[in-house]
């Protein structure tokens, strides 16, 4: 078997971890796998790495922070090859340029574009432990860049589409999947599956085990993805096609994303563009936008469009769509902070009929009020005020059969 | 102009330094030269990465080690291109790999075969100040690789020969050249001219200003080479080709080597090869070995050979040249610690008579005893106690007319 395994920042915080991460790499190549092992930075490395950056620049241009920031990348691949190589098995360290993983210049944000297997081919070919650095590439001038914040489990997954690899393996502090955070609701419970669909759902929406860049790669390129701890010797969860067993279930998790802020642009004209203007903008400085909501055109030909996006780009946003509303004619732009939004995922809710009706239900019981709706096939996400996040988590998890029956519990 | 600017680790030790460093190199640019800037890792940076590497592994592979070590010159080269940038001019950060220096695959001391200038030549072209990290290069296979301790020295020359610079300025935390360690010898003078042949004396024996093969490179390369303080205004000396002023000069220069330890293999069989199976060996094992003096054979066909090698490579050293020693059938390996390398350079002595002697009288004036004595066409180096070093190198000071002149001291 080929398999490819990602160990996170925490997983390599120190020297003795490091050594764990060697161990479970040479275990996996002693029982005859090849091995790919992709690493993060160590635990805090990045955010240090930035603030230097932040110490010279106010707001650091993102082709020399992502110089700066990669190298902690660099530090672990060299560092996990050492601890291997000490304990008498081959290993060789690449860095994203030398793999050749060739992404766009998006830079602190680069996508994959394509990944020449040669080398690595030629490493394991060695009999090597083939040690590949996350989170970074190189565009088509040569530029190094990173993938955003969690590009580590896409340089993984994108590993394991190229090299045609029987499993790729996510090791985290987490030991799996759950129907949601257990932090939030004790009842939460770990799923032994779950199809890609739901866990980019749940990703997107916040449940933090997976980059959503990762699942998208897995799901295209039907790489069988397993979410598992790298301190137990846990199955963990894998995430994989669906199946008929899967649809059998109404919600298969629940999500949460708080620190949202949501945005209306009232008064917008309801002409082709305007949409393409504002996303547009927003986009090409780098805003993700979550939710995006527009009511269809009132008489006078103009319509309300409300959209969210998370804290850290809050001022960045309002400063563009305020400009970019009086170049197209709209009014006020409302703007809020200490939005919550909550989602019920689930392939199962294709086939069936009231899911959404009672999960309306459920909040309404609880007394929360529902801002803004918005579905899509498998999943509806409702956003609520803040405060009420954790009720309304507890009681959808209860109302839709996830919580731990009594005898797991037991 | 062409100008090559190169700041050690202690120049951009820290964000202000590295400010610093932004202003001198953008007040080149505005007095309208193109600026090429080479940095090293910020102090304490590479030791600090070396540590970690030594945690994981006792004799760690020198091909991972360099993929470590190489992150300290790319935070930089990124630290600085955002503070040119802060300042409102226009930076741009290369690695090794992205100038394209191509090195040889001598992992942790590799040598610089050649440097592509099309990348850096377009920089300038944009007015954009070119920031190049120092020590690094890339082999043929795409691999990392470092030039040793100080090689950011030999980076910035082997720049400055291959775009045709017009100067290379070495900036440090001295503000030159002296005639000998100031710390050493209170009379050391500043020199503002040296040739490149003295330079290159000076800085194998001990001067740690520059870096030897920086000076090689400059000297082949006709290359002005300036040594500068960064913190002052100071002119510093300039390392160029030799005029006849620099040979009415007898001695221009006295350095000193400490630690170094001697090794006297006896008995060596005088046949062809027996040296270049001894320092083959060494040089395999990457031990740097100085002063090598042989004695005309014995009688019996026999001959002694001594050498000195650095404090860190004697247990190296003596395990291996006791095992050749056995090999080759050669009598007792002696060896001994605490021997200091006095030396005086100085172009004049190549059409001066009695220099030696001279150096020979001064030293027996003060009792200090010859251990080995080894001579070039401008230099005359003696192995002493090292208990005698500084007062020898104070004695020689004087006695060549080195001193600070009363007018200078006052």
């Amino acid at each position: 078997m080929l398999i490819v395994q990602k160990y996170g920042g925490t997983s390599v915080g120190d020297a003795e971890r490091i050594r764990n991460v060697a161990r479970r790499a040479i275990s996996a190549r002693k029982e005859g796998h090849d091995v790919v092992v992709v690493v993060s930075a160590m635990a805090g490395e990045t955010n240090r790495l930035l603030k230097l950056t932040c110490e010279i620049a106010r707001r650091p241009s993102q082709r020399e922070q992502d110089v700066v920031v990669s190298t902690g990348e660099q530090v672990s691949v060299g560092l996990l090859a050492l601890a291997i190589q000490e304990m008498k098995a081959k290993a060789r360290s690449f860095l994203g340029h030398q793999v050749r993983i060739l992404t766009d210049s998006a830079f602190a944000n680069a996508r994959i574009r394509s990944i020449d297997d040669t080398n690595l081919r030629e490493s394991l070919r060695k009999k090597e432990i083939a040690v590949v650095a996350g989170f970074q590439g190189i565009d088509e001038h040569g530029n190094i860049t990173t993938l955003g914040r969690g590009g580590s489990d896409t340089t993984a997954v994108a590993l394991a589409a190229a090299l045609k690899a029987d499993a790729c393996e996510i090791y985290t502090d987490v030991d799996g999947v759950y129907t949601t955070d257990p932090r939030v609701c004790e009842r939460a419970r770990k799923l032994q599956r779950i199809s890609y669909e739901e866990m980019l759902e749940l990703a997107s929406l916040g449940s933090k085990v997976l980059q959503i860049r990762s699942v998208e790669f897995a799901m295209k390129y039907k790489v069988p993805l397993w979410v598992k701890s790298s301190f137990t010797g846990d199955p963990g969860t894998l995430v994989c096609e669906e199946d008929a067993a899967m649809e059998d279930v109404l919600v298969s998790g629940i999500a949460l994303t708080r620190d949202e802020s949501r945005f209306v642009v009232r008064g917008v004209p309801d002409k082709p563009g305007i949409a393409a203007k504002v996303f547009g903008s927003l986009a090409e400085q780098g805003v993700v936008v979550d939710v995006i909501v527009q009511t269809p055109a009132r008489e006078d030909g103009r319509t309300d469009m409300a959209f969210t996006v998370g804290r850290l780009d809050v001022e960045k946003t309002n400063e563009l769509v305020r400009r970019i509303g009086k170049q197209i004619g709209a009014g006020k732009v409302d703007h809020e902070e200490g939005i919550a939004k909550v989602s019920i995922v689930g392939v199962g809710m294709r086939n069936h009929a009231g899911v959404a009706a009672k999960m309306f239900q459920v909040l309404a019981d609880e007394g929360v009020n529902i801002r803004v709706i918005s579905t899509s096939e498998i999943k509806i996400s409702c956003l609520i005020d803040e405060k009420y996040a954790e009720l309304a988590v507890r009681a959808l998890h209860t109302a839709f059969g996830l919580d731990k029956t009594e005898t797991a519990k037991s």
